[in-house]
């Protein structure tokens, strides 16, 4: 059973491990800083699909597919899978998933979903519920573009902060005996200052990853600097910034320990993408190619990863609302203390 | 530790219990069969708020909050809520629920998502990971028309096999020591016949059903004369007259101790919706109203609840997707064996 650190960290008592995992990712990730680190490129933008939607569907299906190969397990020796993405109505995992008759839970957390989902899972199998468990996210710059903001065709100009979605999948399969492991998880509550401005999702979800942390290293009793890599998953320049300040007026200094998906995925200064990466399938292609590979080569040893989501839609932006934040927060570590 | 049955099924060794719950609905939910049962029914489709979507937001915070209240707990009692709802990016559980400031854990299953929150909310309850947790989902008649079909305005004719949007939303909360309990959840699998009519969800959702119900009753070696009460969220009528014919091909007959949340909500005879009640909030707000009450005055003891969900979105349909149908089941009992 888990173990209640005080009041939002649960400490797993028989960590579930990482028994496999993938990650793959369009072209432009593919020429970025970490594009020899995932196990499948494409070539272009629709994977030769007839749109957009069934492409990132696909990816799902291939993170999948490649994580239980590279593990050596078939779809029927998984329990669960738990995926979700940032289209309406979830039909990336939906579709995607869908051929693999595997129990499906989908979860919705906006850009923080593969923390959701790996912090869920990893409970999952701490308990006994599930043997094997799966978490799948995605997300596509296309197909993010055209439902959040405007057509491609359009070509609008982009704000300074907006981010650029990363178009990628990962896919992690949790169970007893792998490795690294889940040793905690926190799962966040919403936070809301106000931010209004959906060209800049970083300004929005800052808050909330603060409070996620924060959470949980008052909970655990210890700070920043017991973290070999504290790993945000889309925060971006701005909202990057914005947590190291909100994280000072703690009393807290990171330093270079202190990292972004958003940031990792793509070279702004050669890429143009803005403020940095963004997305469901950010957080998740960077865990599931680089951070995990690294863990498995000794570069990290205990890296907390923290999952942002922005929980907004253009309905509720056109209504007004201003822009939650959320973060889950998941401990990895190399080997069990 | 839960304990699983089969291939599907989780038993649960120290079953979480109800603590507390609340439905709330729309005037017209409010004229049907079940009116005198919830909790509050408004008198109109926007609840004084500025957009429906607003609306069908406030519901869900009011479930919540009515359930607590009735429980005597406070949100800070709470150490997890699971919730969603149909419309994009989960706007009414994100809007509806901010203010509580639990953990939260967004959840996607289309309608079924009231069972998916109830069986994982069990699952954390039972692991230790939650002292309590809450499940919500909601949905709007005049949200889910705009979204998923046409504007209100057009006033389009409806399919025989349409069903109807229920306006409503409904709130359980679990933890140890309340009833009826938890006593088993068998997560579903994405069944896929083909069916491609977005105006016949039932259709869609009827297969998935009979296929998480068989898997629960080969799983647990019982048959459907051993509840009380079988009931299935919203396959209405047409979904329902399928899923008798699917269990009759497997040798079954529920008789009628199967029943359907969406035939039981609305008077087909009198209130013009087709072929029943539809939505996240049409299972939500019969459990959390009917079912839970008429378990604690005696009337069933053994009900197997059943939410189904059809994994869809206009943008999937118009490219020429199927409509994946998924069910979960959630074994609630009077008391525990």
């Amino acid at each position: 059973m888990p173990e209640r650190l005080g009041r939002y960290t649960l400490r797993l008592e028989r960590p579930a491990g990482v028994l496999g995992f993938a990650a793959v990712a369009g072209k432009k990730e593919g020429e970025g800083p970490l594009g020899a680190a995932f196990d499948r490129v494409y070539p272009d933008a629709d994977l030769g699909e007839a749109s957009w939607e069934k492409a990132e569907a696909r990816m799902q299906g291939d993170a999948l597919r490649t994580a239980l190969d590279k593990a050596g397990l078939s779809p029927a020796q998984l329990d669960c899978v738990l995926a979700g993405d940032l289209l309406n109505q979830c039909i990336s995992s939906t579709f995607g998933l869908r051929e693999f008759g595997v129990p499906f839970l989908g979860q919705y957390g906006a850009c923080s979903t593969m923390a959701q989902a790996l912090g869920l899972a990893a409970l999952l199998v701490e308990c006994g519920a599930a043997g094997r468990c799966a978490a799948v996210t995605s997300s596509h710059f296309c197909t993010a573009e055209r439902q959040f903001r405007t057509p491609l065709e359009y070509g609008g100009q982009r704000a300074p902060t907006a981010q650029w979605t990363v178009t990628g999948a990962g896919a992690a399969l949790l169970g007893p005996g792998g490795a690294p492991r889940v040793q905690a998880v926190t799962f966040g509550r919403m936070r809301d200052l106000g931010v209004k401005d959906a060209s800049n999702m970083g300004a929005a979800m800052a808050p909330a990853a603060a409070q996620t942390l924060c959470d949980f290293w008052r909970d655990t009793g210890t700070g920043p600097q017991e973290y070999d890599l504290i790993l945000t998953g889309d925060l971006g320049a701005v909202g990057s910034a914005l947590l190291r300040d909100l994280l000072r007026r703690e009393g807290l200094d990171p330093g270079g320990r202190l990292q972004d998906c958003g940031l990792w995925i793509f070279d702004r200064a050669a890429q143009d993408v803005h403020a940095g990466g963004s997305g469901c399938g950010c957080s998740a292609a960077v865990l599931c190619s680089a951070v995990l590979q690294g863990m498995q080569a000794g570069r990290w040893r205990r890296v907390l990863f923290c999952g942002t989501g922005a929980l907004m839609s253009p309905t509720s932006s056109q209504q007004g609302e201003s822009i939650p934040g959320i973060a889950h927060a998941v401990l990895l570590e190399a080997r069990g203390d």
